[in-house]
């Protein structure tokens, strides 16, 4: 009787998109307006997942408040009102795409989020574009 | 050749989370605010989704104004405008918590639904926090 | 050079819509499944927008941060996981409609903001349902 | 290490939903209002899923503003603002219920889209009723 | 003490735009794709806005369930699953526009609701495009 | 009679806040995590008004088509993807909060948009904060 459980919070980042290995002409052609060298942001929607079983004391899979906090302690501190590019570490080798993003909050949470969990992350960069880590 | 289709649907209900075994302080400290004991309410969002086969001759693979007649029928007739606590049959032993309202759900329409499709729960309680039976 | 800023915020209550001078049928028949005396809830959506002309040293008409720490401190608190009419002072006499929640917080928030702003308050009970005061 | 990656595109179209091998009472039993020979429309809502590997290069699964570019040319450009019935071919002899139309939109791309990456469609016909094909 | 209340509805119909007093080539010109002569169509989404007094006894401007009940009886029983420019009798010499959907519907409401209150409606033809009238 | 009609936009920018002439302490009391001299950003949804009377042959107020390509050409084009401090002209002596970018706006479209039509401007820098001008 697996249940998921879904916290969703947001962060407002600047970021930009290019690969240090390219020329310039080549990450225009790739990236296109996302290769600004002064940046351009997002309000990026983040719904973090917890699939598990129900604990019969309380009828929670997992404390939705507890999931917050945890959220907001080891991700939003790191990346509201931040520039993903320089304000961080993960992206400092890592092209801050969505897809990147996701996974690395994903590896954040694993961290914090007991093993019981299956744990996935659904990342909106815009209302029209958004990715899910691990697939399913 | 599998789809699914879903229809989403609406109720409004108070309730309390507390476990009657606890003492008045621990359910403060595991549910905080949830645990007033004059109740508070939601606007449950509902989505229930089938999978199956599209029939050939109608291309539906059930028909939404059918499976919202049932889903108004069954479960917004006992849950809409309801104390989830004292209205309902379901929650006198069980805590009213969104997981556990969507098995009760699951439930309740699992009946209904023929066998022949899978049945799925989706179920908000608010925008930010919300669950899926069975998970996937 | 007049300048609207709104702020969204949210709390979750329970309420019951009755008039106790009137019969049971009597509110029955008005107030229809809202009368239920187990009371039903709803996630309130609330935006406060203040007009105002923006101070030439920040460009701000208002700290929005600021804002959202007075509804928080003088209308979430009070109203938040509560029941609006057994757990607040205001419906003691009072029905707890949205017209006059919004007004009951437009009175709270005009006593902290101050005089040179205008003041408004759009309340949404359902997604379906909302009311705004002033009306404009 | 699969990740998906989804657009959201959307268009407006008339249709009908009818059987012609029937008579005109079992069609307005099986597909009421919407079997009224003059059309009714939608604004309908398309994401298109794509589930792969990010590119180690690109930090990319896919590009969206491609996956945007292939919906437009070969879904939207035959299907907005368009009668379904009548203005494209698929539905000759095919309802044009959410279900056939998600099918043949994935059938359409299936052809546009590398065969490394997984394709699923999510179909919005109203915000309350939605299809997915596959299901999952 | 003005107070506005508002009732969202939506309702789903196919239209054609296009002047009968106009050439093809100029009504193609002017209304694009949505001169197609079999017709395109919509999700509307309707609110209907009343502004008035409370009522001391209800703590109601004006009851929601039965505005729209009156927004049902006389609007969606006309214009839902209907084609605006064949199956009404309101757009037989009015182009069924935005703009004059809502003031064909402003009409229709301004008979049945009573003088006392001011009406107005917002209509969404799409999530990007609305109209209102009156204006304000 | 007039009539309101609306369109909707969106653009993607990074931008920062602060007020050159202050202290950094200053700047940091006042615009807190807004003031990252890396820079953060937004989605910024923007929806513009025009008010006027439909004209008789279209129906229209305003052909939304035609106010969508004005918005891209002239607003667009030059803050979507961009840093608003940096690659703009506008914001070199003014603070790009959401009350000057709307101000902004409302000046670059005003002069291509006839007088005859009122222009109005509500801008979402996040789901929970936006403003409008001029203020109604």
């Amino acid at each position: 009787m697996k249940i998921s459980v879904s916290r969703k919070e947001h962060f407002n980042a600047a970021h930009r998109l290019y690969n240090p290995a390219w020329s310039s002409e080549k990450n225009d052609a790739v990236f296109g307006k996302c290769n600004n060298p002064n940046y351009h942001g997002h309000n990026y929607e983040l719904i973090v997942t917890l699939i598990g079983e129900p604990d019969p004391e309380t009828g929670y899979v997992y404390d939705l408040k507890l999931l917050s906090d945890i959220i907001n302690d080891h991700v939003l501190k790191q990346f509201d009102h931040k520039n993903l590019n320089l304000d961080t570490t993960f992206f400092t080798n890592l092209n801050p795409t969505a897809e990147n993003i996701a996974v690395v909050i994903w590896t954040i949470l694993r961290e914090r989020i007991e093993s019981q969990y299956e744990l996935k992350i659904k990342l909106y960069e815009t209302e029209r574009n958004f990715v899910e880590y691990p697939a399913h």
